[in-house]
Parts: C-alpha cells; structure tokens; sequence
C-alpha cells in the first residue's frame, strides 16, 4: 500500500491528480488544426514562466540533460570556450557535456555547497580580453547541493566586465518555484523540464532561448537534427513540430500553466519558500547541517542535508525506502553516503511535508541517530501554523 | 494544491491508484459473456472476505444505507418485531429506517461508546418465549463512536436464548478491516459497501446471505422492487443483473478483490490495528478520551476522539479542512460538537496517518488546545517505528 | 483488440474520453465546504435539461429501476390507482413494480410498436369520475421496440378529461438526446439515469419533481428510507447529502453538463436525429423492418429491428460480437430472437455508425440474410454526406 | 463530439484504454528498487520483439528521430561513409541527417514507391574495395510511400559482396507490426519508438543494437551526450537510466509487451496483414492507385493512395477531418496533393477500419471523386468476412 506515500526526490514531482488526468490524452493527428490551436499557446504561456517577452519557448521531447546538449549545439562551434563553475553534481555533469562535444571548458572549481562564484566569474572575464569565451554556463539550482545561485549577480559580473558572452542556466529545479527573471537577468538559454515545477511526467525538456542566442544558430557548426532550433523554430512558426511530438505532455503542460497561473506565481514562489523553511527548521532542530553554505544560497525547491560523522545516508534513505515506502534523494558524486536530500517542490502541501519529516525521524531513530522524534516536526509545525494564512490567523 | 492531502474521514476511503485505474472502464455490453466472466468471479471471491462458504453475496447499485433497505425488505413483513440496540449514529439511522417499513423495533438504547449488549440481548431473547421477534440488528463497527462490537457474543446470546431471529450485522465500516467471520458468528445478513475497506468509489451495496435469510424472502412481504433479492439472484444465477450494472464497480471489486487477497486478509487486519493503535497513542498522548468506553470495545478502523471541556469539536475539523486542506469526520448526532473522529481505514500507510497526527494538532494548537505540536506524533512514531516489521529491526 | 469498438447497445452509452477523466475523482469529504460548491450548481443545471424552472432535480445513487420505485414510492400508498399502458418491456417492468407496491394497476395494453395510446387514456381518465387514479405512468421512449411517445398528447388527454392524476414519465433512455419538456408537458415525474444522454458510467437515478409530486410526499405512505425523497430534499436543500454520495458520478455530471451546455441541447437533440436517420435509410436499403409502427413513432435514439421470417435475432447479435466485436442490443421480452436493436445516443458519430452498419452486414452475410454488403452503408453514407453542414457544401 | 473516432494516420496509433491507464503511473523515485525491478525486464523482453537475442535494448526518452541520431552518432566518425537509398520522405530525412553530422553520405535516389534497391546496394558494395563504407542504412517500412522492404534482400547483398559494413535499419512504422527478425537478418541497429507497434505515446526512441554496433561506440567521435549509449548501457547494466527516465512510458511498455505477448507476435502480423489487405481492395474497389510499385512492396501497416488526377489530396484529407472529424495521412514531400494515405497499424479492427474507408468514400463524393458510395466498404467487408476466423465459418 505504500505505493500511496508521497516522494520527497527532488523531482520528478508527485503529479497532481488534475495533471494526471490532463495527460490522459487520446491519440490526435498533430498535423490537423486542433494541435496547432493547443501548441501555439503553450509556447507563448511558457514566456510568461521564464520571465521573457524577447525570448522564444523551445521545447524537445527530451530530458534536462537533452535541453542541457539542445542549447550547446545550436549556439557553440567545436572548440568554442565556455565559462563553467563546478558546485554540485548537474554543474559537474553540464561540464562533461560540454567537453564530449569538443568545447574548451574553463572551470572554476567550487566547494560543493557554495553558489555560482560571482567575483571570480568577473576576473575570470575581464581577463579574457580577446573575448574567447562564448558562453557563461551556470546552474541555478543545484540539485546536489541544495543551493540557488545569484544569476542577477552573474550577469551583473558580465557587465561590470563588459563581456558578450552568452549566459546560459540550467533552471530545471528552479523554474516555476523559485523566482526566475530571464529577461531582467539578461539569460541567453534557460533549460528546464516538464517534471519539476511543471508537476507533469518526465519527457519534455523546455528551453527559453533569446533573440542573440537564436541569432548564434546560424553560426554554430556542432553537429544536432534532433535538437536543431533551426526545425524547431521554422515548425512552430506555423504551429507544428518537425517530427511527432509528445501530445500528452503538451496537453500536461497547458493544464500546469493553467494551474500556476491560477495561482499566481508569486503565490507559486511563496508557497515554495513556507514549504522549505518549515524543512530547514526541521533539519536545525534535529542538529543536522544543511549542504548549503549560508542562508543566502539556500534552495526552496531541495534541501541537502549532511548526516552526522559515522553515519551512511544511503542507508538512511535506503531504509526510509524498505521500512516505510518513503523515497527522499540520496547524496550524489562526492556527496554520496554524506547527504540525504529531501525534495520539497512541486505538488507538495506542508501537510505532506510533515509525514516526510516524521518518516525521516523514525529512519534515524531506527539507525540509532541522535534525533529526538517528533523534535523536527514540531519546528516545522511550528513554523506551517504561524505562516499558514489567513484561516490560521483568524482562528486564533 | 491541498487536493493532494489524503482524507481521514471514515469513509470513503483514499482511493489507491490501481484501483482509479481498474474502475475506467469503458461501456461494454453487460448482457454479453465477457460480463458473466468477470462478474460471477467476484461474487463468489466475495464470500471470502465475509467469512461465509454457505452465503450468498448480493450486490445493488447503492450505498450502504440501501443495503440495510435490502436486508429489511427482503426478508421481514409490517408488523414484525426486530430487537436493535442504539449505541451510535448508525444504529440510531437503521431504526428508524425499520420503523418507516412498519417493523416492530424492540430498541435498547445504550450510552454511545458502549457496544452491543449481549446481556441485555440476552435477556430480551429469552423473555420472547412466542419467538416474535424475527431478527436482531447489529452494527459491528459504529462508525461514530469508533466501536467495534462482539459479534461473536451477539450469537452465543441468541443460541443461550435458543432463539430462531436472524442476524443481521451492519459491517459497512469493519468488512475488509477488520475479521469478520460470517458463518463462524452465524451471521443471516451482512451489510457493506463499496466504498471503505474496498477502498473504491462509493455505489455499491454488498451483501452476504445466509440460506436461512435467502429463504425468507418467499414469505417476506414488505414491497421492493429495485433491491428485490427475487430479481437479483435470479438474474446473478445465469452470471447477469436484472437491470443495468454498476460496470465501473464491478471491474473495481474485481482488482479490490485481487489487491485484499495479494496481501492476505490476516496482513489487512493486523494493517489496520497497527495503524489505529498509534493514532491511540497520539490520543492518550494529547490526554484527550476517546469515545469507545473501553479497550476491548476499540475500533481499528476509526477513532472518535473527545475534544476538551469548552472547545467545539465543528470549529476543530471546519478549521483543519479551511487552513490545511484536511478531511477528517464530525462529531454525529448527540456527539456534534463534542467529537471528531479520525478515519483510519482502507487505503493509508503510518506515513500518512502521521500527516494526520500532525495536522490535528497545529489545528488544535491554533485553538489554543492544551496540546504540545509532534507530541502525538511521537508518541505515533514510536509506537509505528516498534512495529515496522523486519526491515526496521534489521536495521537497528 | 476488439475492446476498442463502440457499443451500439441503447445503453450504457459509449464514455466520452472528456468523461472518463471527469469521473477520476479522489476521495474528498463530502461533509466539505467543496462538495456543496459541486453539487448544489449540478442539481440546478439538470433543471435545464429537464425543461423545468419550477421542479426539483433529485438523484439517488442507483439505477433507473430505482429511480421508478423513487417515483411511486414516494407519491402513492398501497392501494393507489395508477393508469398505464404496456407497449414494451419497460412499461411492463415499470407495471410489475407497482403490482409488487400494492397499487391497483390499470393496465391498457397495447401493441410493441405502438406508442402511448392517447385516447384510451382520454377515456379511461374521462370514465374515472371519481377520479381515483393518482397518477399516469408514460415511457416517453420504450427502449424495448425504438418507439417514442407523444407525451404532450397525454397531457393533452388528462387535460382534455380534466383529471388531475400526477403524470409520471419514463425518459431514461431519451433525456438529452430527445426533446424533452417537462414543465410544457405537465410532468410530475421524469425519471432518468447517468448512463443514457449524459454518456456517463450507471449508478444514478435522476429525476425531475414538479411542486404537485414533492408535495405528495407527505400524504404518500408507501415504505421507504433510501429513496425517501423528504430526507434527500432536506439534505439537499444545503447542498448535502442525506448518505454517502457518488463523488465520481456526481463531478462526471457536471462534466456532462457542461459538454451539453456547450454543445447547445438543440444540437444535440439534432446530431441524435441525423445519426438515427442514417441508421433507418440503411434499415430500408436492407428490406427490414422496424419495429415502431409509423414514422411519428420512431426514436431518435434506438432502432428496433424484425429480422426476416426464419432468422433468429439471437444467433445475429451473437455472431456480431463473436467474430466482430461489436455490441448491439438483443430482443427483449416477446421481441426475443425476433428482434434486434441499434443503439444510437449519448456519443457516437455518424463514422462511428457506420462502422456499427458495416458489421451488422458482415454478419447478416455470415448467417446468409438476404443482404448486399455496403447497401445500408452506402444509404447512410448518402444520408450522413447530405447532412453534415456547411463543411460538406462548401466542399461540393 | 467528433473526438470520439479513431485516427487512421500512420501514427502515433490510437491508444488502448489498457495502456492508457498503463500510463497513469504516479511519481515513483527511479533511484529506488521498484524502478529496476521493471525496468531491466522490460528491455529483456524488448529483445523478443526485435528477434535478437545477441543484441542489447537501448531506450532513450525522445522520439524516432532521436533513435536515428542516436545510431549515427554512436557508432560513426565525421566523414565516414555510409550508403543509404532514397526512396520517401523518411529515408530523405535520415539522408539529411547524416550530412547534418558531417558523414559522407553516398544515395542511391530512387522512385518513391520502389523499396531497397538490393541490386544497387550489391553493386555499390562490390565497388567498395577499400571498405570505405562503414554502414548500410535501409528503412523497412518507408511510411510516405507505404511500401515495406526487403532487408533479408539487402543483408544478402552485403554478404554477396562481402562487406563489413554495419546495416542500420528504420523499423519505426513496422516493429511489432510486420515481421522483424533482427538477429537472423543481422541488422546492426533497428531503430523504433514507443508511438507506433507499440501503441503508446509518443516520447521513447527504441533501439536493438548489435554486438559489433555496440563495440563501434568506442572509436565513434561524433560528439553526442543525451544519446551516448556509453552512459546508458552503463547504467541500464545495474537497471538504471543516466539522467531521468520516463516513467509512465517504461509502465506502459510493460504493459505493450504484455498484450503483445498474450495476442503473439505471429498473430499481431497476421492481424496487420489481414486489415492491410482489407484496405487495398477498397482502394482497388475504388479504381484508385497504390504508391507502393508492386505487391510484394505493399506495407501492412500503411497505404499511400494516389488520388486521381485534377484532384489535390490536402483538400480531401483537410474536408475529412473538417466535415467528419477523421484523420488520415497526407502526402509528404513530393508526394504532397497528390497522396492521402491510411495509417492500418497498431490497435485497429476490421470494424474501427470500415468506418474509414467509409470516410473516405463520403469525402470524396462530396468532392466529386467517381466513386461509389459503399464500394470500397463492401470490397473490404467481403475480405473480412471471409478471413474473419473459426467463428464467421461456423455460423455460416
């Protein structure tokens, strides 16, 4: 029966029953109107969730990773130098992409926990005078790590050393739950997915993408078809797509940007931010240490929590698993046996959130941590009863 | 987004997803064979769950108040005498459903959160020397006392007073719950229903048949037509209804059924009292009383809680379900305002049920309750954490 | 594969994809706030559909048997005079009932194939001087023979006669598919069923209730509890429900609702004469006959056909699910073997006709019918061609 | 209400209800157990419908397309050489591709609506003495032309001839519906999708590769990530996925597999070939011409139909969806206008494929086509009638 519990991964996303019934979509000729007059406005609804009037929505029936190669190959040439900080587990691997495709990587290697270095990515440019570096590449939730990074402060690194360079983000854990503002923050190529913030399956990588990066298509020589703006864009001009495209996530995502808009975003990024800060409560009252090195770099989509000294995290969550049917994410690359990770976005309430906190007291009970049990959870109670709105407030 | 939070009413219960899925099912022709194949399998696979190898299961598209409709009209005449105790919401509605068809009813009325009264059904049988009275009405589970009677001693009363009345036993709430031995206890009619230890939508009506009651449906002369048992078993003799189906159900009961016998009806129980002892154990810690007089009488698949001197227990649930988006049950009949009940049947896992725990008491904590937050769910956890089974002891 | 053919069956209708979804609802409390926003606008729209604005919709979880004794149950009392005219196997049903009821039923019988005989019901309500027959018992459309009545000729008859019986009508399988007016008509009761016209899964009974009927209720002394209308209208009055309601059907009719709504019931009542129309031509091209005795009689709903002198209407509807797959409704009653029945309401298109025609000629071919493959096809195409709108002449 | 009929375009096919609700697969984590408890038995089993047992499964979350990009890129080196004939749209697109990735790419053009051109291969082998041509690239079923080709034909070219290269084949629109015998062919890699045979939605490239494909991946340069099968052959080997798997696809191919399991892939080509065959007699009954230049080139899976001359396709195709709601495949590439084509693969009957040709037949009356209503039907319901099995031949 524990197929009933929640996940606490930091996505795919439990799916909300109205997305599941959404995606229930019967096979329809995408070549017939119909198709068009469903696509065409998702693509322009998308803009409004990437905070773009410029830009232009893109979207694969692909994974992350897929949108991650999409915005490499249609904007970079073999041999073309990309600026890449290194923080966490999806850096890490968007740099390794990046190097199969015959790019020259500058890294910056970070502590795991720290956010995207703003100060060296400011040297680190105002040094490439000649204008070698093409892109700047930066992972604005980094999953691994539980850190949000600054892209206001990136871009404004790019402009204090009056760089062209191109900025990418990797907002797939991020965009639809925490604020993301690709126009403000002068992003080139945002790359998220349809199984996060969107609440959808996993199969839809979706890029926001500016005029200057879709200009930098017609020079880039990486080789792509499948991942090619060139067919995308010329077949969604006229509303369609340039090979069979995924009717039950597009359906999916019309019904999540109804849902998002319905609520509003500021309401979405609110609801994001209670949710984590109940959880971060949690893990203090327990005596844990988040991953995060300060409040400022902490994520409201994904808390990454180290285990204390002589403790296994993989057999925590393994146990959480066996014991009570309950997935939280494990600690991955360097992080793996350090950190557990409790995902805390997407179709989530602080009433689910709670029973994630209360399974994770017992895992540790079981394990012999020093965890007092229902210790977290009355923090974060605590915190969900004076933050819980106006009902709460009247009701006292 | 508090459409995902699980229900802790007493039914309906939280609907697994194999089992939404098992119930889309498309029009199909129920006068053709694929409908007697699927059909007369769960009718007989039924008899299982009730316990009976002699009975016969009769199913009508209803909920359970017409499968009481069904055991009355079926089998008793105006002017028959039935012996029934009032202890709760439910036995009060099916007394006065026997009045409105002109029975008889022999009442003893009992403090709510008591149990049957076998002494005093005892002493009732053995006073009806002419053996008048034609049946004895019992509610197994009083869905608003949280009290599981003794069926069991129901039946040695009435063979001590060596008294032909049928039985006839409301197991709406316990079937599929908690054991229930039809034959065992020589039960005439059981009364249940879709929608709680099937876990499926509510609109079926589920009987278990005892010969002996079958048989008086001949001499039976209160009117029926609709849950005529006449119609019905003829009609389910040759695999067929006697007027349109409830398909949905039918294929629903069909993977209900294959999902109860998967686990074993023996796992299914000891589910269910494992999860309502620490729901107990939340309430003993909350120091609040439950309405069940005793231990013995303590029903596994819900719990009706007293709230404290000069707390309404309406502004408790109304304020659960406005400022957290969670169900749980009112108080009914005399114990409106002084009671709310915690459903902890069918589908739910500790994990959920510590959601529950958890939301009750930030709700009764913004009620100013005397009431410390994660004080019951620890005491839940603690008690969820002992009997977790093999994993958690392996772990430790 | 053939479980992806329409059901050419009077009933259950084929499920809309659009339905479907709308029945997945997860448990929700009914005792909620939500419900009554549900409900209570569900109740008011099925007011339109009946053509009513001074009755009242009641539903019951049950079929439309039970939506009959609803109807009888809560008007009469045992003795009561009723008028009726058996034309079919459901006005013979509708009469059993009443005999099991204890009315006193005055039969008229007539013809399978006739309609609702107006001047025997002039007369016998003219002769009724005493005016002891309570109420008329009409099936606006007998589903057994594909004839519908004129039931603003009854009216006119018991105006006529100045009777003031209650006019109860059977409109199950014509509600949203066939006109249908019950204040114009002067009925008290319309009874019909979620499984018809409003192309949902079986299990509600719905019913219109004109003042006159609802205000019977408390003189009618016929038994009842869960079809007692005083409770239902109580619990109803703030949006509630006196027992367990069906969710699923309950937010699937709203869905159905709005499909109708949306539609236009004009249109729909149009696209039900179109599609029957075809089906009849491809009857004539054939050389059979129907059923209902004249053109006025037909019903837009469902064809009753004679199979020719010596065939078996069985062995047909047998073979055409065996070798096809394909449903279609047998002879019920003294039409058995000799009569077949094409079902075509709730959602079905002309193209999905077609193919229910070309079946019925591959089986009438298989069991030697004196019939030419594609004959009725190619009268239907014709008809169906001529009659598809502005599309096809725009087109020519 | 028109959404209601199936599609006959060549894919996505219609969708089971069965898989369907296969597809409803709430978020489950893909790190934990369950994920490859189902997973690795799924690629397992896929080997069977490709018929290879040497080979390996790969999956990747994108479309056909991707499965393409992903047998070039993993297996070749920019300015390798590979032969490939033209003979259709999709073979086109593959061409364009492979130049798109910098290979050289040697075309044999050819009349579309010839298949392989065996003999053209044979000889272009022969030619190659240096071995410069590291692949064969073949579509079996060039879903434009609705013409299936010889690939026993052309893997005894490359044995004739005696050349290394690697045969690389699209199996898109003809696995798990025509015969394919990947192992006994020796087919390097066979590229499909999860849209087609395998009735699901779009959103899953399907490959089997060989052991001497799968060796090539090491000194493959073409740069690739997304589509790397180093990575997903890694992780598939402990049953995982190197970034985020589709889920509710991996369920739904479970259940694919299943169904095609139960049915027998001997059965579902014999199904497909029955339906197909059906179809061209109507085209033959309406004096209309295949694209497909011989019989032995008929696909079963698809037919391209010439429309007559001074008539334009995209009006007949447009008219049929506009004025009855029915898909069917329009002409691609130089075919454009001048071809409609009918999609007969994956969940169809005979019954469900009658109402399109019965489509058809009214579109193109009402566009003034010389062709009689009901001609082509009855063409097909005679082929079907006579091949309908054991239960047609009994009842005549």
């Amino acid at each position: 029966m524990s197929d009933q519990n929640p996940v606490f991964i930091p996505g795919p996303t439990n799916i909300p029953d109205r997305l599941m019934r959404a995606m229930q979509v019967q096979t329809r000729d995408h070549r017939a109107p119909d198709f068009v007059k469903t696509f065409a406005p998702v693509l322009r609804d998308l803009k409004a969730i990437f905070g773009t009037t410029d830009g232009t929505v893109i979207t694969f029936p692909a994974s992350g990773t897929g949108g991650w190669e999409a915005a490499v190959c249609n904007t970079l040439s073999a041999g073309d130098t990309v600026l890449v900080a290194r923080y966490g587990m999806f850096s890490h691997r968007w740099i390794e992409l990046c190097e199969r495709h015959g790019l020259d990587v500058q890294v910056i290697d970070c502590a795991w926990g720290a956010g995207a270095p703003v100060d060296d990515f400011r040297a680190a440019l105002a040094a490439d005078s000649g204008h070698e570096i093409k892109a700047v590449l930066v992972t604005h939730n980094e999953t691994a790590t539980g850190v949000t990074s600054d892209i206001a402060g990136v871009r404004a690194a790019m402009d204090a050393a009056d760089h062209p360079a191109m900025l990418f983000v990797d907002c797939v854990s991020s965009l639809a739950s925490i604020p993301f503002h690709m126009d403000n923050w002068g992003v080139d190529i945002a790359v998220s997915g349809s199984q996060k913030g969107f609440m959808l399956a996993t199969g839809m990588a979706i890029l926001g993408v500016s005029p200057k990066a879709l200009a930098a298509m017609d020079q880039a020589t990486l080789p792509r078809s499948f991942f090619d703006f060139r067919d995308m864009t010329a077949a969604n001009a006229s509303g369609g797509f340039p090979y069979t495209p995924p009717l039950q996530l597009i359906y999916g995502l019309r019904e999540s940007l109804d849902m998002l808009f319905e609520e509003g975003l500021d309401n979405v990024y609110a609801r994001h931010a209670r949710l984590a800060e109940g959880v971060r409560r949690a893990v203090q009252a327990w005596g844990l240490q988040l991953v995060a090195q300060s409040p400022g770099l902490y994520s409201d989509t994904v808390s990454a929590v180290y285990v204390p000294q002589g403790f296994d995290s993989n057999v925590l969550t393994d146990h959480a698993f066996n014991a009570y049917g309950v997935s939280f994410g494990i600690g991955l690359g360097q992080m793996n046996c350090r950190v557990f990770r409790i995902g805390h976005l997407g179709s989530l309430t602080d009433v689910m959130l709670l029973s994630g906190l209360a399974t994770l007291e017992m895992a540790m009970a079981d394990l012999n941590y020093p965890v007092t049990l229902g210790s977290g959870v009355a923090a974060a109670q605590d915190y969900y009863r004076m933050t819980a709105g106006a009902a709460v407030r009247s009701a006292a």
